[in-house]
């Protein structure tokens, strides 16, 4: 059985894991005083390009989410999402529960268009009732999207350009950030993201670590007293050097970049093997996550040897499936999937041959 | 210089470490449906000795204390706590981000005593205007305490008939239980504490783990659709084997029992050392953190040689001071704590005597 | 100058003032424990014709929306709506701030449409990962709509056995109840009503009170300790007096139908004014507002002499506007309202032939 | 029987109500935005001497104190009261409900001393691991007290500089504002309140109105979009006019401090009564509310002619009740309240002469 399902299915990469093990047994400050949060702070500093940066580490993307969001945004203000948007609809309502509004927009393949978002920002303020509404005080995009899509440059820049117009932040959701980073056919960089946007995390949960998502301030906005906050949600780790190991060692001799490389070539060899096989894609994402239309019953057979995530129906007689790459995803792995799909077929073909 | 400021300073006992490796390659299912999660709350349901416990895993402390009381309390409610207790005032105001009220009572050594709660409930459903204050909803103890004190059987069951007589639930926040049920001055039991409470939770970040803490729901008190209340609380890790592999190692072969027994002896060697140097204990501790008074120049100097924790100003020439023993705490390095502590004495008297 | 913008212009009814004027010295108990408001519950529980109905008074609809949902919903669950519900968009994010997700439908004409529910629920209960995301825990409509529209008996029926099937409260807003029941195009009965809702609320504020709703709770459904729930969200009135003494008029003598059916009396005159005058209306409202199209400068000119509200803008030229009917509004104001229409049409077919 | 259990046992004072009857026909506009409104803010803004002051006008007292409360505090931050603070204890938990911890100090006859406040601020910062806890944002008095005291100018003025030199606001609750300004015992005038205090509310409902409270900001202390922040917290009024009516009729002809003095005169002279009778008082109150000893079954008889609060148990054979003077109090209520303390004096003795 081969897994596919996700990206979080294994632990950590063993470069992650061997530090672990070597710093384990160092007596160290807690609560991400400790010198691998500060060096691994450094270090993403340098990578983003910016000495005012301030990094920050969380155990988890929902948790990253809604305590980036909530210290950041005020009393009267919610935050404006694609409808598909993970705080719109897989965290159980994370965002509401403290306090604020998510205001869902229209999206194309998970993105917001930048026209999307200018529109609305121009009704709300042309609105003469607004008061009665809540301001929107803060963008959300997540890139990749949930449907492993890319904002490109100039969108993105033309997203920033509108929300600072506007006064309000701009924070890019990074779950899956290496794989954006490292697609074939982005045109943005890690430096292209920190000068646009206000805020964004540096997925490691998703890319090669046990847990951790690197929390990136930009231009100030990191909340006075944010550990207190963090504190007061409950994520606030107490050995905050697992965090801080972890991304001290991501950010050693590109292992987050090498990670997420392997991870997109392993990705584009899925899309080789889907194109080989004659299975359309969905979406033909850039990214790690593969969405492929089955028909039904070859779906079921295929669940005999891999793991895959069911994703949507398509028709009554086919389904959206969703196949993820991850740092333990091999070349052998891959080959088994070929396999596995190419027996799918078979049987069913045999059996309308054989009436 | 050696390190005994607190019990998580040092990373994961070597056997958790040594599971966490052994398992990590291994495609497990996430959000704490893996196996692991699964044979450690097994593990943990025969330890506690009752079929019916329903094991949840949460990252940390506070985090554990918001959620469960937050899931657990009526809107009307608040949770009673020791004006002592760590939700009271070590926690940032965790409970009342989720819109809940801390009830403080006032304490001995960190301990409620039960007349005191008695008292409290008595009086307030005697008051014609209770429905203008907040209900008591739930009643809050840490064992041991924030003071290293530990509640007697007699107590524990005296407070738990207060709590079933009101018809509210009783919760434990164990994030030290082990040190509390490997003291050798305890006449409570795991399995006690299971039928006195509706709650509790077995701390693993503070006895052994990276993180970690094992929540146990007694008497079908688990909240209805529990980890959608925990994912929306930003608390559900996604790669949940990291709790689940760690606890399924702490509860093999006894561990847990075994790293907090090796603690409780360094402790009391601690204890025995301040006794042969003639110092002061501040409260005599039956667990892994110890108390002591020193004179405002020795605690310097012993400060050059030992991390400790300061707890709180004893009088002008005074202090009270914490060392916590951990898993990592070694004979060797209390061996050095009784020569830092003689060092610490000598320099004064010698320079008054040079005088 | 004629003010038809809103129904909440003017105080309140004749009727209720003199009684509030009467009882003014009276001393009497406060939060709603006085007899005009046990007096105004039993009348309301008379008119709904359900002995076992509990009714509470709270002072405005948005303090009603937010009380009633928040202490109803369990932690994990969110509201269903239209989109175009109150709650949805002109509540500043009043139950977002409760910290509950309110979970928008596609509408017609401001309903949501039975086979819509229905789907929606299917789909939640189907999706493989519904416990990530959040639990549809009430169903929310408003009757009259936003729109001013009607839910049919049928389509209320089929909703409420949608929500009984699915175990969920039916919440029906009644902000402008009195226009619904006493429309000229209604099936629907204030008894069908409280046997097909579990709670629901009789709006005052915009039906002759100064303010003022009163909730009524069917089923059992009205949470315990609710007078709690109220105080700690800030919604308890000390003089509850105010509540209870202007309910107790509404509903003595038929107030609250008399003032109904005169406001509808005049909705309908409006409308014959407007077919008479040939404007389009933009839905044909069968309660107390009405909405119109019209050239943007006749609505300018139109603007010098009657008040209305904005609605939304129709094309480049025409735009939506409200006008409606409350308790003072006379056959007088209706008159003046036909001579401003006609006047705001003429200027501008005169200019166009003096050219 | 006579009512002295509180001062909002009867509706609002006959020049409040004649105001509202006057203008009820009136349309006006609605959530605040009326003339009454405005007017009402511009004399008080008068009375307080500022012309810088901003006025809302909110309808409880609850409910101002959560939303003032909470729309100041940043995220990190709770209020500091004392233990006997309405906010304390007396409001079920709802500024908890706004996320936020009351920071309880010790209390003198209802007062927080300056020192003690000055020492809790000291050692909040002096703590070492402050950044764990909850940061004291905003002090919160009553004035009158709960205990119906009052603060002296001296130490409001060093309250208020202690505030400031710490940044942080200073918050007056004024319930029952006109009792304190009208004592014949203060030094206090509601010019120096408005130069001690950021933000503070002149109560109406306990003062001769229906209900509401006009909250005045200083130096620039409104929350940015405030009306969103009350319309998100269920507290704007549609019919806003019903507050500002009201207001503006308190302080026309110097009504709002005519009817103040008319209670402190009554309580003054309830004061008398009980000196005559030789009754002790618990405190010296210096405001409308007077609070006595009394024998049990004095009590119980006393209780079959005149209705008192409860206060609190003295002894086992006394009871601290409460009596409160309002508005529509008369000197023949208290020649009445003189002949049934007289009474209730009488049987007991006689029964006991009689043995």
């Amino acid at each position: 059985m081969i897994s596919l399902e996700s990206d979080y299915t294994t632990g950590a990469h063993p470069e992650v894991l061997k530090r672990l093990m070597e710093t384990n047994g160092e007596p160290l400050s807690g609560y991400g005083t400790d010198p691998y949060c500060l060096r691994a702070a450094d270090k993403i500093r340098r990578a983003v390009g910016r000495e005012d940066a301030e990094v920050e580490f969380l155990v988890g993307g929902t948790q990253a989410n809604a305590v980036v969001i909530s210290a950041m945004l005020a009393d009267y203000e919610g935050v404006i999402a694609a409808e598909t948007g993970h705080i719109s609809s897989h965290e159980a309502g994370a965002i509401e529960y403290t306090g604020h509004e998510v205001l869902t927009l229209p999206q194309t393949e998970g993105r917001i268009l930048p026209e999307t978002l200018r529109r609305y920002l121009d009704d709300f303020y042309a609105d003469a009732n607004h008061e009665h509404m809540t301001f929107p005080g803060m963008v959300y995009l997540s890139h990749p999207t949930e449907y492993g899509t890319l904002y490109t440059k100039a969108d993105l820049q033309a997203i920033s350009e509108i929300c600072r117009s506007r006064g309000i932040p701009l924070f890019l959701d990074g779950a899956r950030l290496g794989y954006g980073l490292m697609s074939r056919s982005t045109d943005l960089t890690l430096q292209d993201i920190a000068s646009f946007c206000d805020v964004f995390y540096i997925g490691g949960t998703k890319v090669g670590a046990l847990c951790g998502e690197a929390v990136v301030f930009m231009n100030g906005c990191r909340p006075r007293h944010f550990m207190t906050s963090v504190k007061r949600r409950g994520a606030l780790l107490a050995k905050g050097r697992l965090l801080g190991v972890q991304f001290d060692a991501l950010f050693t001799d590109d292992l987050y970049f090498r990670i997420s490389r392997h991870v997109i070539d392993m990705a584009e060899r899925m899309k080789e093997i889907f194109r080989g096989e004659g299975i359309p894609l969905y979406i033909d994402s850039p990214t790690n996550q593969q969405f492929i239309i089955l028909e039904n019953r070859r779906m079921q057979r295929l669940g005999e040897k891999v793991r895959f995530s069911f994703w949507e129906k398509y028709d009554d007689e086919h389904t959206v499936i969703r196949l993820a790459a991850g740092w333990s995803t091999t070349e052998e792995d891959l080959e088994e999937l070929r396999e596995a799909l190419r027996a799918s077929a078979v049987p069913d073909r045999g059996g309308q041959n054989g009436q």
